[in-house]
């Protein structure tokens, strides 16, 4: 009964060294990728090259989907060639991307009309915690079906947690991009004060870091952005993506976020300067902004 | 040379166990406090009890103050039977209390004018590292005197940076609670959409505190504020205390701090609500006021 046959869809900076830790497990991976190329180094590690999402599907007892936006996840499941015209009733499908409650909750449904099993798990842990294996992953959906894929999930993850039913993976990602975008801020703002008052902000972050006020962002993120280092890490348009989709969510219960709508608008200063390829560490450069320094 | 007898003055929730600390380490201790009844604890573990400020820096070769604001400490150092008349050339005093930059350079060049050392060290860490002896102390002033008093210092804290010049530790202090407020606000924010979207929030903190989205507040107040603990730790009056001089400190260098100011607004909700020795983790209930909820 253990899952032997795993498909994976969407080989981008998240999804390749995923695929890559599921066949390093020991799992038969078939693959796919939009763009065919980036399915070369898959092949080259032990992994079968499929034509269509719904050949994936035909092979795989878990098809696992990492892709970028509510339409891409709809269209590769449920569009023509879609996973949904592959996949065996008692199969299982599991989307990766970060995208709406909403749009999972419509997957649960299609999915399970056909007998399909489908759990939302979007990751946190950028592409080094998918690289070492280490991601925090956020499941909703059955209990039952979140069982039977733990396994498959395990070679990509740390910290396994079945969150809720269908959509609450995507709620509980949602809650950690509100988390992560203002700690983002936190750190920006921590390091534009010691900068304009004259102290070192390499000295501050050491110290700070040690401390009550410490972060996953202030640790690896304060130093980049203390030494104008602004390569992505989490490019700053994906963010505004994801914080799209947490205003959204909030607005349907009414939620107020005045935190969170702060950090958009302060990363809209940055895409309105063509800097949303920039990793979200250039926060900082919209206080210099605010400040007049630049 | 090295340091034997040491002073201590404000024995608090903070001061009391950081002076017990330094009994363990082996030093002399002489301790007083504006409520003698404090010092009694400290007695009983061998510390001598002065009659005054000035008694206890006579006896010492550092004397550590940790009171609450700038007119305090200004009043126990400079102050009638302040340290100042007690203190002899070449000795050090340290200032542990929280207040504004501008304070500690004028108690720096007052006692410099007697040939007195001064470092502003404040803390970080809470009453719970106050007595595991795990502070994370951030300093200011002489690179000769800090040097001087660190063994002193070691047997508070773990993490001791020397951050710049004087008044350089209480910028990376101010520094340190811009970053802990904002981290509040993300753990609040993030707690306020996983509740009113149906999802148990404490599942959403297991996994989101293993991720890029993790912070000490959120692992450590996160419970406290999903079970309705708001007991102090750490009391709103004196985050907001602190949130004033943070925001003075950026008037005078036109230091834009959106976010901190947001802050400082949300817990004046709950100040107004006569909730200001609550727990910092009660700004939970500032976004529960704002959704109409209380």
């Amino acid at each position: 009964m253990a899952i032997e046959r795993v498909g994976f869809i969407g080989l981008g900076i998240m999804g390749g060294p995923m695929a890559a830790n599921l066949l390093r497990a020991g799992f038969a991976v078939t693959v796919w990728n939009r763009t065919a190329a980036k399915a070369e180094p898959l092949a080259e590690l032990g992994a079968a090259v499929a034509g269509s999402p719904a050949e994936v599907a035909s092979r795989s007892e878990v098809t696992f989907t990492c892709v970028t936006a509510s339409r891409d996840v709809e269209e590769v499941v449920l569009g023509p060639g879609g996973v949904i015209e592959g996949a065996a009733a008692g199969s299982i499908v599991i989307d990766c991307s970060t995208v709406a409650p909403a749009t999972a909750r419509l997957l649960y449904e299609r999915l399970a009309a056909r007998g399909i099993g489908f759990l939302d798990a979007p990751v946190s842990g950028g592409d080094v915690g998918a690289k070492a294996g280490t991601l925090a992953i956020m499941a909703g959906g059955d209990a039952a079906v979140f069982e039977r894929a733990l396994p498959a999930l395990q070679a990509m993850g740390k910290t396994i947690v079945h969150v809720g039913p269908a959509g609450a993976g995507q709620v509980v990602k949602l809650c950690n991009q509100v988390a992560g975008g203002l700690n983002l801020l936190a750190m920006a703002e921590a390091i534009s004060l010691c900068r304009r008052s004259g102290v070192d902000p390499a000295k501050m972050l050491e110290v700070v870091s040690a401390g009550a006020a410490g972060s996953w962002m202030l640790q690896h993120l304060g130093p980049r952005a203390v030494a104008g280092d602004f390569a992505p890490g989490f490019m700053v348009d994906l963010m505004q993506k994801d914080l799209g989709l947490v205003l959204e969510a909030a607005h349907e219960t009414h939620t107020p976020l005045p935190g969170t709508a702060l950090v958009r608008q302060l990363f809209e200063m940055l895409q309105a300067r063509d800097r949303g390829r920039d990793g979200t560490q250039a926060i900082v450069e919209a206080l210099r902004l605010l400040a007049g320094e630049a």
